[in-house]
């Protein structure tokens, strides 16, 4: 068992993960990621521009789920979790590659993310080349 | 904090992770990934050829590093750890983007994966179109 942490959390008008994009790329809005003052200083480097991987605690998926429909279309039959991206999944980590809009001191505006509003973040990382 | 369970282990050839290859690209071997079978049933709908994302957790990383010289270079001036891919960060979670090559009842073969051995394992994603 390992303990992850927040590290910061989405600021975004989506607050319905019913109706939240499934993708980014699907219609999401520009978001914002606040991070702990603590980690404040793990940002440098970080510009505007940037494609990054932002990782997510999705804290409102079932861990218990082995098995489901993509996209939850129910013409399309079962498969295992970790063969969709479905959030409902063990370790329900979400993982978003977004665009940097622009940066503050402790804060990302970033582009075309589906997280809802008040979802951790426990991770950043490039996109590499 | 949110607690983590592995839900299987890398099963590699490569022990040591400082001659391990900092990317998969940079001539990882191929290796296995033995999946605890509770969670066996999830792997259903995951094919050779498949190109999957490997998430990890770093077990031998430190956690209290903001910044680092990237790519252990110290000619580069340090970055915040979040701009780069230091397995040194607050949640250390390795992200891996390998090919399957092979698919057993409770195991994946994978090509160019350069975790080390009994690195556990804490997710597995599709690459998206």
């Amino acid at each position: 068992m390992f303990e992850l942490q927040a590290i910061g959390m989405v600021e975004s008008a989506l607050t319905d993960p019913d109706s939240a994009p499934k993708q980014g790329d699907e219609g999401a809005p520009d978001a914002w990621i606040v991070f702990d003052p603590a980690v404040a200083g793990a940002l440098e480097g970080l510009n505007a521009g940037d494609e990054v991987l932002v990782l997510t605690w999705l804290h409102l998926a079932r861990r218990d789920v082995l098995r489901v429909h993509p996209r939850d279309d129910s013409s399309r039959p079962e498969q295992g979790v970790l063969s969709t991206r479905s959030p409902h999944r063990p370790n329900p980590i979400g993982l978003h590659r977004v665009e940097v809009v622009a940066v503050g001191d402790d804060r990302l505006q970033v582009r075309n993310l589906e997280a809802i509003d008040r979802t951790p973040v426990v991770d950043l990382k490039p996109v590499l080349g």
